[in-house]
C-alpha cells in the first residue's frame, strides 16, 4: 500500500499537498523546496476536528517557515472518514451530555482511547511512508497535539521511539493513559487550563505528574477549556525548535 | 534625600550604574543612550544575594538590549548593608535547618515576610527617584523576582499601581501573602519546581491560585529547588516585552 498525493498547492512557501494512505487521509506541509531536509512534526487535531481545521493549517504555517515539515492524518470517523455505529453512538452521548450539563468527560476519554487504538497503526504507516521520501529519511520527528490530540498522543509517543519530543495537554486523567504516560520519557511541554470546567485540575495535574520525562514542563494558563492562550502556540514552536532542530 | 549614582561603567551598550539612596544601595542598567525612553524592570534578588550577582547581572545584560531599562535594590541586611540582630538570628536558624534537615520553609517565610515589610518603602522610594529621570518619567513598569524576590515582590504589586506585569515564583504559600496576591490584578507568569525538596508542589500551586490575575500562566518545570531552567528566563525576557512593550 502506497502513500498517494491528491492534491497540492503552494502559498507562502508553503507546499500543502493532500495524501491518502489506503481509506487514511491527511495533508503534509513542507518547504517548496521539497530536496530541503527538515524535521517532521506531527499534529494531532482535536476532537470533531480534522487535518483540515484552521488551527492545523495555521501551525503548519507557522512551523513551515521555522524550517519544519508538519502532517496531520484524519482520526477515524474525522475528517470524512466514515464512522461506525460505535462512532455515532458516542458523538449521540457527548452531545446529549454538554446539552444536560452532565459530565463529558468520562464519555470523551472512553471515546478517544478508542480511536487512539484504531489510529495508533495509521500514524505509523503513514509516518514509514513519508519517511521513505528522502528529504524526510530518519529526520528528529516531534509531536503536538491537544485535547483528543493528546489522547492519541500518548499511546503513540509510548510506542514510537521516533518521536523524540512532544507538546501535549488539555486532558483528563486515566489510569490507562497514565500507564503509557509512565514510559514516555522525551521533552515535553505540557498545558492545561486553570479554570477549565471540564477537566477538573487535580485530573489535569495528576496526568501530568504521570509523565516519566525528566525535562517536561506544564504550562497552566487562567481560562476556560477552549480558552489556551495564542502565545503557548509560539511557546510550543519555540520548544519543538529548540528540541528538534538544535542551533 | 536624592538618589546618588555612585560608579558607572558602560560595556556591550549597556550603562552600569550603582546608586545609593540614603542607606539603600542598588544599580541601575539602561542604555548608553540615556536619552532612550524605555520601560523599567524591576528585578528581585533571592535571598543571601544582591545586586551585584550574576543572575541580576545577567537578566539585567538580556534585557537592556531588548529596549528596557532595569534595576535591582539591596535587601535589608544584604549587599553590604547592615544586618540587626534579628538578621543574624533568623540566618542562623534557616542555617541550622538545613544542616539538620528540618524544613526550612517556616523559617524563610517568616524572615522573607519581615524583610518585606522593610524593603518596601525603599522599593518605592528608589522607583519614585528613579522617575524623575526624564527617560524614566511615566514609562511602563514591571517586576521580576524569584524565591525572596517573589516575597517581596507581592506585597510591592499589590501596593504599587505602577507595576502593571510580574514574573514570580518558587515560593511558599502562606495566607498573609495569599491576601495580597488576591488584590494583584496584572498579567502574572509564574514558576514552580514540580520537584521542589524544601516547597510542597500543593504549597506552590495554592499561592498561584490565589493571585487575581485574569491573565496568569503557571510555568512548572521539572526538577529541584534550584533546577529552574534557563530557557524559563527567555520566556520571562517574552513576557516582560509582551507587556511593557507592545508592537
Amino acid at each position: 500500500m502506497n502513500l498517494q498525493f491528491t492534491a497540492h498547492t503552494a502559498a507562502d512557501g508553503v507546499l500543502t499537498r493532500s495524501f491518502a494512505l489506503g481509506e487514511v487521509t491527511g495533508v503534509l506541509w513542507s518547504p517548496v523546496d521539497t530536496t530541503a531536509r527538515t524535521p517532521l512534526v506531527l499534529l494531532g487535531h482535536g476532537g470533531g476536528r480534522d487535518s483540515k481545521a484552521a488551527p492545523m493549517v495555521g501551525r503548519a504555517h507557522r512551523l513551515v517557515p521555522e524550517g519544519f515539515s508538519v502532517f496531520c492524518i484524519d482520526a477515524p470517523g474525522h475528517g470524512g472518514r466514515p464512522r461506525t455505529a460505535d462512532d455515532d453512538r458516542e458523538i449521540a452521548a457527548m452531545q446529549h451530555a454538554m446539552a444536560t450539563g452532565e459530565p463529558v468527560g468520562p464519555i470523551v476519554v472512553r471515546y478517544n482511547l478508542d480511536l487512539a487504538d484504531r489510529a495508533l497503526p495509521e500514524w505509523q504507516a503513514v509516518l514509514d511512508a513519508l519517511q521513505e521520501l528522502p528529504e524526510l529519511t530518519d529526520v528528529p520527528v516531534g509531536y503536538f497535539g491537544l485535547n483528543m490530540g493528546t489522547a492519541i498522543g500518548i499511546p503513540l509517543i509510548a510506542a514510537d521511539p521516533r518521536i523524540t519530543a512532544a507538546v501535549l495537554g488539555i486532558f483528563w486523567y486515566d489510569d490507562q493513559l497514565a500507564k503509557l504516560a509512565a514510559q514516555i520519557t522525551v521533552p515535553l511541554e505540557y498545558l492545561l487550563q486553570w479554570d477549565d470546567q471540564h477537566i477538573p485540575r487535580e485530573s489535569s495535574l495528576a496526568l501530568f505528574d504521570a509523565f516519566a520525562s525528566p525535562d517536561k514542563s506544564l504550562h497552566a494558563n487562567a481560562g476556560a477549556h477552549k480558552e489556551v492562550p495564542r502565545f503557548e502556540f509560539e511557546s510550543a514552536v519555540r520548544f519543538l525548535i529548540r528540541h528538534l532542530r538544535p542551533a
